[in-house]
């Protein structure tokens, strides 16, 4: 899976920018136009539930997506500031109880510096691997507690009030502690906008095509459903002068990329935010993959993992030392992009071009811009986020991911979203072990006048009384070796007359050191009790890595190749129907 | 495997107590007084591994075996200070850096307590299976590292300097810095002393047989070399007064049990020593039931886990209150007891009554005993818990282990036990997790004119143009389901005749939520290229599972009971042999 390091693979620009025709330059730009539309809005609105100014939104996006276009190996991914991302930048700031902006921008740096160094490491030394260790249940509860927490965090300026925290409990305690400031022209509004861009994603689309629009024009339009309520909450905050009754406005967003600048470092401050920072890096790893490789996959593309980590790695430190704030790969700009048709990368940098030039020349009409408008594009942003149903799935499909799901969800609700995720996480890895520390292991007995071995609990087989036929259903290793043990001499201490067991290993991919002592352990138990102990059917790699062992050689019984010639060649005679 | 509560099987003496007989008290007896000969020496010895003044060795065993009796399900475990477990109490402390012996004695009781509170609450919430999660080799590897530590901890009272550290580096340091302080006469009584103990295990057994003494006896009094040599040295110096040139003796041991009194407790100071509590709980429960367990075997008897966690538990309570330190069934004198015919647990009551009776009325006597004689009783003792050999027998057998192995090794000597045996347990963990996220996977073909499949880089074997047959070799969990849809998504991208993929699902044990909603995107993103998606051969367990899903409505393809099946129905007809 490792390809040698070379300069093409470093910058994958240089190989499909030696291909760029203009029937993908006309493609890239129809993409870039409807993803820039969609994230102006966004940008502005997760920089805010990261806690920085507006402007930093513009500079995340712009210096992600410019940096990602060069060494990115996704066609359709668009990189820039995401919903949890966000979510996840204010919750480890807020540790750090910073009072002066000045402070808390330094912090965002660090965070995202530190962030953008870690994914390059992980790509570097080949690390990628590491995302697999979070499972999708899991990250489908933590990434549904996130966005309902982001939420939450809206209702404040839905309500036109102050009400901050980080998780559900302190929210709703804000949030009922001042509802009696609400101002009912900020709801109404904000209702309104809601429902508007509700209405525009599919209503919009319907009505154009109805109109006579074709198809494909409507579906972008319909996509301007959030920057359309910007413009008209924008401008009647302005002619009404709705901000002396109460209406708080966006307000001053510096011009220009005002936030590029020299860094500063504090090693104490990075040690503080190392943790975050690496959470960060991983949750935006793990949701800009799972996008990518599945668009990727629908083009019969393929993405690189090493690379993708190097891309999102310097999207993070070009938007740290811009002013930004931490970004990834977004899943639904990202869907928007690809279906828009963006055939290269440089659809985002296209994107980056076009939000430059907002930067430059629009952000004086910002001012205008109600916050309740960015607070209602969050809330529908974040909708499609939801995922409730994991729970129902899980609790029918598996206990063991219910109970990593619900400790996720839980947790990241009620504590906050660091403990949530890295609770989910250890917990879905401590299930699998202890699952897999108790496999499942079966009695097997013949179907009668056949070769097939089943469960005597499940079938009504015929088994010996001399001789014990176990299966065990998981790999040999350290933490389920002695749950066999114990299994084996309490089954072998119920049967009087044994004289051989036999252990079928069809469904044994590895035995480790220590199962393979535990084996002889076993022997040797059996062996003092005047019991041969046989193995059937054992795997060509286990066969392998066994010949190079003594264990053949103390091993009382013998090794068949199959488990019906193991019982064919050891019984009594004495048959026993098992009653199931 | 779990058993409901009950008086009976909390306190197993009231089951074996009933059938006591005059032959088993007989059996009990000898087996006592063979362990107590051994056990009177080492008591004090690892007491002062332990940091503690040797008469607390007397306490802890003979509260470990007195309250064991009552509480454990093993007939020849011998519960009492043992090596291992003296170090990592020693080193558990050095961390505090306390001055004054009253705080070090009850540091060290709160430390047992702890220990002896976290083992009774494992075995009260039958949480006993944690200790699986510790793999064979890395408790080699570690009791290899603590005994190398224990023996060069031993070399001042060897040379009749003082040098002590954590570690191998400490050690060695120190002891090079006073060599120039040796006592030629300290250690030429140490050699002579290691030189005899290691003599009489064999040597003298073999004397005794051929001056006409029978078998058993001769093995009994083989045992008595440590307490022999105590008493030949502490004669000599005595006689000799060796004191006076510079021999170190024990000195003062007081009279009777005047450790025990009433526990004080400090919060802070348990709380910092938790993490060691915990440690050398598991640790010594390891140790113990991997002896008790293999010695119950060969007698067709079983060990109550759970129940073991609670006896030890107990034990290490009642040591603690006593004055002792932490106790666990040690590897040596379990076996002791074992091959001298203990029938039940009164063995270990009668030893304690022999080692009450040398505390109450020999204490005098031991102020004579020269240290550098415990010091030798004490290498001795290590050598067989020396298991270099598991460097090369994982070397051989399995790379994962020996890394596992290898930072144990080197962890534990190089930084310290707590340290080391932490590592191991994550290592051998990551490791683990780490291989079965990147299964074997195999392209499988078929042999010509037969049904079986293999693998078409290993066998010679025909397989089609229009299909993919492939076979993973581990269940299917959230680790590596996205190693397989991207190595899926490289093998389709290199077929472009192909229609179908087959997934051959014999070896796949378990199929988790994450890897379900992977086979859902693999089945979705080949639908979307106009290749179907078939699996064979998938186990009943996991077939129950899949059916309470809507994964089989959505899948492209079909789910064949043989995967001959499968390829008969969908191949072209276009043989392609593989070159293997």
């Amino acid at each position: 899976m490792s390809k040698p390091l070379s300069l093409s693979r470093l910058f994958p620009i240089l190989t499909w920018g030696r291909q760029y025709s203009k029937s993908k330059f006309a493609d890239d730009s129809v993409a870039a136009v409807v993803v820039a539309i969609m994230l102006i809005p966004q940008s502005l609105a997760y920089a805010l539930v990261a806690g920085m100014p507006a402007e930093a939104g513009f500079y995340a996006s712009i210096f992600g997506l410019t940096i990602y276009a060069f060494f990115g190996s996704s066609n359709s991914l668009s990189v820039g500031p995401v919903a949890v991302v966000s979510l996840m930048t204010a919750a480890a700031l807020s540790k750090l109880a910073l009072t002066s902006p000045e402070d808390y921008l330094f912090a965002v740096f660090s965070l995202t510096f530190l962030s953008g160094i870690f994914l390059l490491a992980l790509g570097i030394f080949r690390l990628g691997f590491m995302a697999n260790f979070i499972s999708h249940p899991v990250i489908s509860a933590f990434v549904t507690a996130a966005a309902l927490i982001i939420g939450f965090s809206q209702v404040q300026h839905l309500l036109g009030i102050s009400a901050s925290g980080n998780n559900l409990l302190e929210l709703l305690t804000a949030i009922l502690g001042s509802l009696q400031d609400s101002s009912m022209l900020t709801l109404s509004i904000g209702i309104m906008a809601i429902v508007f861009i509700l209405w525009s994603k599919s209503g919009m689309r319907n009505l154009l095509v109805a109109l006579g629009i074709n198809q494909s024009l409507a579906i972008i339009l319909s996509r301007t459903g959030p920057i359309l309520v910007a413009i008209i909450t924008a401008t009647l905050a302005y002619s009404l002068r709705l901000d002396q009754q109460g209406l708080q406005l966006l307000g001053d967003v510096p011009k220009g990329l005002s936030g590029f600048g020299v860094p500063k470092f504090s090693l104490d401050l990075m040690s503080n935010l190392a943790g975050s920072a690496i959470l960060i890096a991983i949750i935006g790893f793990v949701e800009s993959i799972s996008v990518g490789q599945s668009l990727a996959a629908r083009r019969r593309e393929r993405i690189d993992l090493d690379q993708e980590l190097v891309a999102l790695g310097a999207s993070n430190l070009g938007s740290s030392i811009a002013g930004g704030f931490p970004v990834s790969g977004g899943f639904s700009r990202s869907v928007v992009n690809f279906e828009a048709g963006a055939a290269t990368p440089a659809a985002g940098l296209f994107t980056a071009i076009l939000i430059t030039l907002v930067a430059l020349f629009f952000t004086p009409i910002l001012f205008w811009l109600p916050r309740v408008c960015l607070a209602a594009i969050i809330i529908v942003a974040i909708i499609p986020l939801l995922d409730f149903s994991v729970l129902k799935r899980s609790w029918l499909y598996s206990k063991a991911d219910f109970a990593a799901v619900t400790i996720t969800l839980l947790l990241t609700l009620l504590v906050g979203v660091e403990f949530g995720i890295s609770a989910g996480v250890f917990a879905s890895i401590f299930i699998h072990l202890y699952k897999t520390s108790q496999p499942h292991v079966a009695v097997v007995g013949r179907v009668a006048g056949t070769e097939h071995f089943r469960n005597v609990n499940r079938h009504k087989v015929e088994t010996f009384e001399n001789l014990l036929s176990i299966r065990v259903d998981e790999s040999l290793y350290f933490a389920n070796t002695r749950y066999l043990e114990e299994l084996l001499f309490k089954l072998v201490t119920e049967k009087p007359k044994l004289q051989h067991v036999v252990l079928m290993c069809t469904a044994v991919n590895k035995i480790d050191m220590s199962a393979l002592a535990s084996l002889e352990t076993i022997n040797e138990t059996l062996e003092s009790l005047n019991i041969t102990l046989h193995l059937s059917e054992v795997k060509g790699p286990i066969m392998d890595r066994l010949a190079t062992t003594q264990f053949f050689y103390a091993l009382t019984g013998n090794n068949y190749l199959s488990h019906n010639q193991a019982v064919e060649d050891l019984n009594d005679k004495v048959v026993v129907m098992s009653s199931a």
